[in-house]
C-alpha cells in the first residue's frame, strides 16, 4: 500500500546537555518519509518548505523512494524553524524559537501520482488543513491516521472535532488524552475518544511506551530502556511513521497487525534519539532494525505458570 | 520454600477522591502475608503491634496460614499509623498524621518455626533494623529482597550501604533509584546498583510499571491500565509480596522466572487498588488471579514479521 504524509518538512535548531546544533534538517513528514523508506514502503509527502531550503535534503528524500513532488517550494519564503532546548532530564524542553514562515499560508497539494495512497497520515498541523487534503483526495483512503496536539484543542476545537471524527487512529500523548476527554483514567479518556469517532486510540508516553485502544481491548507497550538518550527530537514522528509504514506493507488494518506496528513504530524511534534530528535513522540497516525488534521481544516475553 | 516477611502491620486511615475509612488494617506486611496466601505459600511475619490492635486481624492473618508468632503484641503500646489523602490524580498524596508508636522501638524477633525460611523479604524499616535481621537469622537465607525509600537514603545512609551489600534483590522506585545511584537514565543507574550488590535490581513506576535489570538483561512490564484506581495504598507492597510469593512456590531465582514473578506481582497489585486497604486483596480467588495474569498476556503479547 502507498502511504501519503502531509505534515512539516522543516529546519531545526537544538540543544541539548550533549550538544547543539545549527539548523539541520526537521519536520515531521521529514522522519515519517525517511521511516517508511526503511521498510521499503511507498510513500510521498505533501509539504511546503522556502527557498532557504537545501536540495541535497531534497535529493536525500528521493534518493530514498520517498515521492517529493507534493513539497512545494516557495523560492522567495522561508522554510519552517524550530529551536529548542532540552533540560537536563530529556523530558521537558524550553521552545527558543519559532518561526512559522512559509507554513503559515500552507495550501496542502495533492500530486497525482499519490492521489490512490490507501493510507494518509496527518501529521500535528492546524485540523482546517488536515480537514482540507481530506477533501482534496479523489477518494477516502482507507485508513485516515491524525497527530495532533493540545495548542489546537485550545484554539480550534470546533474544526479539531470535525477533523477527529473522520479519523481511523489517532495519536496523542497522555496529557492531550486528558485534556481532549476531560478524562483523567486513560482507559476512561480512550473510551470517551471512541465516541468522537476513531475506532483505535493510541496514546503515547514517551519514556513510558505507549497504549493502543479498540473496541475495549488494550494493548500496552514499554518504550526501550536507553542508556542514553541524546536527542529526543523526531521520536515521537518516527513512531508515527513506522507505525503507519507497517500497516502499509502488511496491507492490512486489524488490531493484531496494529500491535506490531506499534513495537515497529516503538523501534523505529529508539533509533531517532540516539543522535541529533534524522541522523541516526538516515543510517538505520535491515538488520538494525530486525535486532531492534528482537530486543522488543526480549524485553517483553514472559511465561506464567501458577 | 517457606517466606519470612519483616515489615510494618499497622492501622491506616485513607481519604481518596472516592471516600474516606477510618483506622483500617494497613502495613507492608500485611499485604505481603495476604498475597502469600493467595498463593499457597507458607510464610510468617515479624513485626510489632500495640494493645489496641484487632485480634480479628490477627485471626484473618493466621486463618490464612501466615505465621504469626513473629508479631511481638506491646500491651501498654500502640500499634503504628499512618493517615493520608490522595490528591484527584491519585499519583500524589499529602501524608496527614504518622505515629511511629511501638515500631520505633522495634527489635524483630525470628520464631524458631521460621528460621528455616529460604526467602527473606525486608519490608521497608530502618535499614539497621533490617540488617539486626540477618544477624538473627541461624543461617543467611537463600534469597535476600530488600524494599526501601529516599528517606533511609537522606537519614540513613551508611547502614543502607550496609545492608544493600547484602541484599539479592532491591526493589525502589524510578525517583529513589535515581537518588541512590546519581544517575538520571534508569539503565545505568540499575547498573551502579548492581555494584553495590544486589544482583536484581526492581524499578517500580507505578501506573507505568516496573522494569527489571539482572546482568545486562532488562524485563519491562506496564502497569495494567485500569478504568478506576480506588485506593493505591498497599500497591507497591502487594507487588513485592506476590513477586517473592512467586519465588517461593516455583522454588527457583532465575531471571525467567523474576520476570514471571512481576507479573504476578502486578496482576496482584492490580486487585489492590480496586477497594480501601486489603479489603478487595482479601477477597480474591484463584480463578481471578489467572484471569487476570491472562489480562496481562493479552495486554503484552505480539508478533511481528518485517
Amino acid at each position: 500500500m502507498k502511504l501519503l504524509v502531509v505534515g512539516s518538512v522543516a529546519f531545526d535548531a537544538i540543544e541539548t546537555p550533549f550538544g547543539k546544533t545549527d539548523k539541520i534538517l526537521g519536520g515531521a513528514a521529514t522522519y515519517i518519509g525517511i521511516a517508511a523508506s526503511i521498510l521499503n514502503v511507498k510513500s510521498g509527502i505533501v509539504s511546503v518548505v522556502g527557498g532557504d531550503f537545501h536540495q541535497s535534503d531534497l535529493d536525500m528524500l528521493s534518493g530514498r523512494g520517498v515521492n517529493i513532488e507534493g513539497i512545494e517550494v516557495v523560492k522567495d519564503g522561508k522554510t519552517f524553524f524550530w529551536s529548542g532546548k532540552y533540560h537536563n532530564d530529556l523530558n521537558s524542553r524550553d521552545t527558543l524559537a519559532t518561526e512559522v514562515n512559509v507554513l503559515e499560508n500552507f495550501d496542502p497539494k495533492i500530486p497525482e501520482s499519490m492521489q490512490d495512497s490507501e493510507i494518509l497520515l496527518l501529521g500535528n498541523l492546524h485540523p482546517g488543513v488536515q480537514l482540507s487534503v481530506l477533501e482534496k483526495m479523489n477518494k477516502r483512503p482507507k485508513l485516515v491516521i491524525l497527530d495532533t496536539m493540545n495548542f489546537w484543542m485550545d484554539s480550534a476545537w470546533d474544526v479539531l472535532m470535525q477533523m477527529i471524527a473522520k479519523t481511523d487512529v489517532i495519536t496523542i500523548n497522555d496529557e492531550e488524552a486528558r485534556q481532549l476527554s476531560g478524562e483523567y483514567s486513560l482507559v476512561k479518556a480512550a473510551k470517551k475518544i471512541h465516541t468522537m469517532g476513531p475506532e483505535f486510540v493510541i496514546i503515547k508516553k514517551g519514556e513510558h511506551g505507549a497504549l493502543l485502544f479498540h473496541e475495549g481491548k488494550i494493548f500496552a507497550i514499554p518504550a526501550l530502556p536507553l542508556e542514553e538518550v541524546f536527542d529526543p527530537t523526531g521520536a515521537g514522528d518516527t513512531f508515527a511513521g513506522g507505525f503507519a509504514s507497517y500497516l502499509a506493507k502488511k496491507e492490512d488494518f486489524s488490531f493484531e497487525t496494529m500491535k506490531s506496528a506499534l513495537i515497529v513504530g516503538s523501534a523505529m524511534a529508539s533509533f531517532t534519539v540516539e543522535k541529533f534530528g534524522t541522523e541516526k535513522l538516515q543510517e538505520v540497516t535491515e538488520a538494525e532494525m530486525m535486532k531492534r525488534i528482537q530486543d522488543f521481544k526480549d524485553l517483553t516475553t514472559f511465561e506464567v505458570e501458577v
